[in-house]
């Protein structure tokens, strides 16, 4: 428990980011080598230190640090747990932290551990809108039973999700019941939390469809779970309007996939009110999906949608980072904008140099 | 004229279903070949046989009458005139062939010339269950002013997109101001139909959320406009209920990237109420999107999306039908499903064998 303790006083980030490090901190990680059999014994053991570590090696975009993350993953598949993954989702201001962190903090009352990962591809531009401010989640991140991880700062989408995907499978080898992966929901990053996690939880606030404006199009439908955050004080009586028309559009819209019936919720990650409920949605969603068998052939469909979705990046990259296509293609899209050739055409030339 | 009210007395199909031909017919458009010269005057006269078998090369699977067709198409692009394109999409039962034979004469009454096509990759399974009955808009495709076209079947939605999306250029450049793009909304032919028009109407039934059942997932956020179909009679009440739910569900979105905010309207295939503000909705859409530019955007986009789009499919095509590929590829999957290895490290493998 010590050990976790050190560690859990530190959000840690990734090599790409190295300013947001401390430089002591650093030196002291870099210090000793650990072996594969090391990392994954601790791994399994809790040690939220080496877990820390060995996510910088899946961050870093150095090839002896790659393949080394890649044993250790692989040896840590083996011992995935009964983890449950829930992606959230809201726009900025939503109370997003807040709400992590008190539904963080009940979970570990009820003597579960939680990891939080975030996605935000942005964080660069944004200066690290997600996590990138160390006192957020502070009762949470200081807490033994809790591991916070920002996410890999300034990097491609593809790079962040294959990432964070492989975070997911070290928490659950180290034993995390609970894996939350935060987005900022404005994004391309919805679409791959969504395609990673189990339960997915969008928070909106009291103003029914004000702050809509900022979510992108298509989110609103991925939610197994929409939750009114801030309905407290004065916002009670619009929080429950909005979370009344929120049930009403959800039920116009068809079941998803599982049999899942998405409703509307209000809480506060302020006041605390409704986080239990809607845990419990979280747990009926677990119970509901594992009985009928869409827990599983759900989670295998994302194995098949990542390996998919990774050769076709790779494919992607080998064409359009190809020398002859990167001459071609702006003349060839003029020709296209002119109307002088068709998509298809345009596509048939590009190729035809290609495999040339 | 006389030309064109030929060939409208029949509904053509493309070459890859000649079940569906009139013999006799086949053998008299196989009869005279004519030069590309020819068929790209024909079409700018509007001439609808030459139309129809232009579409016949654009189907076909054989070389030769794909390089044709690519020449006929690059010849029309040139030409292509101040049309609207328009998805119409709904389920099975909502009324589609009603509605736009009601629509498509409405439109023939101002003076309009109204092409209608059909994208269904599954027709060949479902036996051609849109457009395949060729009772079905019987008016409309006996009018000289309309030109009807059904689905060529039982090909890859890729495949039968780029044959619909070249067909538009064809009907464009024959001088039709309305090519309707219908399709069944219960597959995944809702997204290419989307990717091609400039606007989607969803045809949705009075009773409100039951047919959603149907309808796929995010077919409702590609509406620009959603039309409560059969609002006629004894069903009118649930139908101005039903229009109001759409209504405040709409709101709840986000507004479409155009800046155009989407409604429901009522209407009746049938008594043609409502048909004429539905196109008062269409025209509306077109001025706005023409004036804030985003419909010449939104047109440069698609043509660039089928572009990335085609080079994708091409891609997947060598990558799958690689012989050392689908040698590996169950072996990989298996592993995968059994936490062996993960996504990454599954397409790492796949990928390594195939650039070997």
């Amino acid at each position: 428990m010590k050990k976790e303790h050190k560690s859990a006083l530190h959000i840690s980030s990734g090599t790409d980011n190295p300013g947001s490090f401390d430089p002591k901190l650093l030196q002291k990680f870099r210090r000793k080598k650990h072996s594969i059999e090391e990392f994954v014994k601790g791994i399994l053991e809790g040690d939220s230190v080496l877990l820390s570590q060995a996510i910088t090696l899946i961050e870093s975009n150095r090839e002896s640090d790659q393949i080394e993350a890649e044993k250790i993953v692989a040896a840590c598949l083996e011992h995935k747990n009964n983890s449950i993954r829930i992606g959230i989702t809201g726009s900025p201001g939503v109370g997003k932290s807040t709400f992590i962190e008190s539904f963080g903090k009940m979970l570990i009352s009820k003597g579960l551990k939680v990891a939080v990962l975030a996605i935000d591809p942005s964080s660069q531009l944004s200066h690290g809108s997600i996590l990138g401010d160390k006192t957020r989640m502070l009762e949470l991140s200081t807490n033994p039973a809790a591991f916070v991880r920002p996410s890999p700062a300034g990097d491609a989408l593809g790079g962040v999700a294959r990432k964070t995907r492989e975070t997911v499978f070290l928490c659950e080898a180290a034993g995390y019941d609970v894996i939350i992966i935060e987005t900022v929901g404005v994004g391309q990053s919805e679409t791959a939390v969504h395609s990673m996690v189990d339960f997915f939880l969008l928070l909106l606030l009291p103003n029914a469809g004000d702050e809509l404006q900022g979510i992108k199009r298509g989110v609103v439908e991925m939610a197994d779970l929409i939750a009114v955050n801030k309905s407290d004080g004065p916002a009670l009586a619009q929080a429950k309007l909005a979370k009344a028309q929120y049930q009403n559009a959800l039920h116009l819209f068809p079941p998803k996939n599982g049999g899942w019936i998405p409703s509307a919720e209000l809480c506060s990650g302020l006041s605390g009110m409704g986080i239990e409920s809607i845990w419990e949605k979280v747990e009926a969603y677990r119970k509901h999906t594992q009985e009928n068998n869409y827990w599983q052939s759900h989670r295998a469909e994302q194995a098949k949608y990542w390996m998919h979705e990774s050769i076709l990046q790779h494919l992607k990259d080998m064409f359009y980072h190809h020398a002859k296509i990167k001459a071609l293609l702006p003349e060839i899209e003029q020709a296209l904008f002119a109307n002088k050739i068709s998509s298809f055409k345009a596509a048939k030339l590009l190729l035809d140099k290609f495999i040339e």
